[in-house]
């Protein structure tokens, strides 16, 4: 019989007097099946296996047997919960080594397209039905304002900020960010406006105080609806602003303005077509509208791990898998925009604030808290700056409303406010 | 037995003594069917039938019973037809009660999409094989380039222009246009640049000029490209642009940027992927790539006259069809602009000169000819302005390309170019 390669390599495995192959040729096959990014695996006995493709950016050492096996059976779920446990290490610069294996293993995922439906399958994101939808948020946006307070800028935004200048700070970033958005949506005096998600309430206090809209503001997260309205009766705003605890579903009223930023993420695809009939309803007939989205260039399911134990519930859709929202209810699409490297340039400002209150969280979270927050927070960097991520903003209006600009200079100078 | 209303309308029918009854009564369901646009038909013999729904726009003038009769059986074909013949006049505003009918079609289309999809089925249009695409091509740009200079922009663009002021005039707004695209594509001195669908050449030579990029542009029209080859060598270019007589499925090289303008409308949806696969081949891993395209909000055939006598194979993708192109290529869209009333302006200004024109075109074509691409044109504009047609240009790039530009300033300011 010709001994083939696989024939050679199970004789070294089943040799006895040479016991740590068994590990290094999983390590091998585990990072082939990574795309073999540049990195450097070492367990917990010190033996060590790197990728062919290079210098290592960085080493991901393996505390102990179970952990390698679990990470062997389910990588995309088990690397997450070993880092948060501390039983998986990263040595040297995790974005860098987050970013090196989103690269590679893009570039395999792109020829399997059919495990990639089959995944799409498997690993369903929780349903957003009314209760569903309350739980899920529950989850992420009610663990505490003071925890947020310590990372985020000092009007609360967390949604992706926008640097239009590469000077800028994060504090002028998102009041940027609320400019654009409201430029983009042509805000006059006494515009009705409904938000549609409005985390701890910034855009909808801006949008009132610098372009004179009433808002009405929709948020099923308890914590941040309370936080919201304390401070716009100490903004004294509460008569132009107001903020109701409940589901987007419920949204009643007309208005001159539909507005939505960092909520399509937490509806689910199987929502977007009863989204659009929602926005249809409450738009006046020359309504404008805008959605603010982590989006995909190609449909596939969420990280499981992010799903599990950061977001349940929650999907990045497509461009094309948007337009269920847009095509269903007739309304036209008039621009989008892609700010995909200015969330990787706002994590990085949330990460980096992150470590500098690591004593103040400690005294709020276990350490397994800490490290979790970590990797997803450099993880969403590492997905944007690899374009695993997209960040899509785009602008709608009823296919009759002819009153549009002429162009889109508009949004650039700084007449608008 | 009760009489019903519509045992009212068969009893006077058939009623000896009232022989025009049928023909009003088709009038009215004709009317019915078309959403009561505020119109009214009026027939050989006088007899008149008034829309309820207001002051009517125009009349339209049916002059013979068969004419009549075929416009029943299918009102979208037989109008332009019967128009073009001369056997239905319009007493009014042409564009105006054009509009008034797409309104009304659209609103009561949106109630049956049943029957939009049977129609997609029965109005497949014309295969874009690459015999086809050629057949189809020369059907409508090779009649003559004497003909469209006597009504386009002296730089012979024959696509969507792109007003920056409304105070511009048509020859501004095409130079407009081609700086737009150029500004969007960052275009940079020694860039290598492939156009697919080139028309008479003008977008080749501009980016040549102006932007110091090498050009190869592809075209299928004879006629176009002879005539762009001449232009080229008059301006002293014809070592910066070649023009090439061949299909975009052709296109080799390797490329800084991409940039298709008024092309896709011909490829047909069932090759987008193709075009993608042919994009992704030529541009380079930090390239840029522009699609400019008429579209829709809703997928919907193109109407069939249109599709018969002026554009064969033709075909008005909405957003998410076109993502088709992009999505299987893996390519990350970052930019999409929708310039719907740029292009009702752009053919108000060609229709205004094909009219001042008319005497000469009377040289060249016989007078149904004329009264076809007035129709053409006059309807092009109502669809328009009516939201039935949009004007998308899509902007995109490689997934892992980052070198984006941080806002989108940089079209709206003069010192790009």
């Amino acid at each position: 019989m010709r001994e083939t390669a696989d024939h050679k390599t199970l004789n070294s495995i089943f040799k006895p007097d040479r016991p740590f192959d068994i590990e290094k040729w999983l390590m091998r096959k585990h990072l082939a099946l990574l795309g073999n990014p540049p990195i450097t695996i070492v367990l917990w006995n010190g033996s060590a296996v790197s990728s062919p493709a290079g210098k290592p950016v960085g080493k991901v050492c393996i505390s102990d047997r179970k952990t390698f096996l679990k990470l062997f059976v389910n990588p995309e779920l088990y690397f997450g919960d070993a880092y948060s446990e501390g039983t998986l290490e990263v040595e040297g610069d995790l974005i860098a080594l987050l970013e090196t294996i989103s690269r590679s293993t893009s570039a395999v995922s792109g020829n399997g397209l059919l495990s990639e439906n089959l995944m799409k399958i498997i690993s369903r994101p929780k349903l957003n039905s009314l209760l569903g939808s309350r739980d899920n948020v529950h989850q992420h946006y009610d663990i505490g304002n003071e925890f947020y307070r310590l990372w985020l800028d000092e009007k609360m935004q967390y949604t992706c900020a926008y640097f239009s200048s590469p000077s800028a700070t994060l504090e002028e970033a998102q009041i940027s960010k609320m400019d654009h958005v409201c430029k983009k949506l042509r805000l006059a005096p006494g515009d009705a406006v409904v938000e549609a998600g409005c985390g701890w309430g910034g855009l909808a206090l801006h949008m009132a105080r610098h372009y004179g809209a009433k808002v009405k503001a929709y948020n099923i997260s308890h914590e941040q609806v309370l936080y919201a309205r304390d401070r716009a009766k100490a903004e004294g705003l509460e008569s132009r602003v107001e903020y109701i605890e409940d589901d987007y579903r419920k949204i009643s009223g007309r208005f001159d303005a539909f507005v939505s930023v960092g909520m399509l993420e937490h509806v689910g695809p199987d929502h977007y077509q009863e989204l659009g009939k929602v926005i249809q309803r409450c738009l006046k007939e020359d309504g404008r509208g805008l959605i603010h989205s982590i989006g995909r260039n190609r449909a596939k399911p969420i990280n499981p791990w992010i799903e599990r134990r950061i977001f349940p519930g929650a999907y990045m859709p497509t461009l094309r898998e948007m337009m269920d929202i847009f095509e269903s209810s007739g309304f036209s699409v008039l621009d989008v925009e892609n700010l995909r490297l200015h969330y990787a340039r706002t994590l990085g400002c949330w990460l980096e604030r992150f470590e500098g209150a690591h004593d103040q969280i400690g005294n709020m979270f276990d350490q397994r808290f800490i490290r979790s927050w970590r990797l997803y927070l450099a993880g969403s960097i590492a997905a944007f700056t690899t374009g695993d991520l997209q960040l899509f903003q785009v602008v709608f209006t009823s296919p009759t409303n002819n009153d549009l600009p002429w162009s889109r200079a508009h949004l650039y100078t700084n007449s608008s406010r």
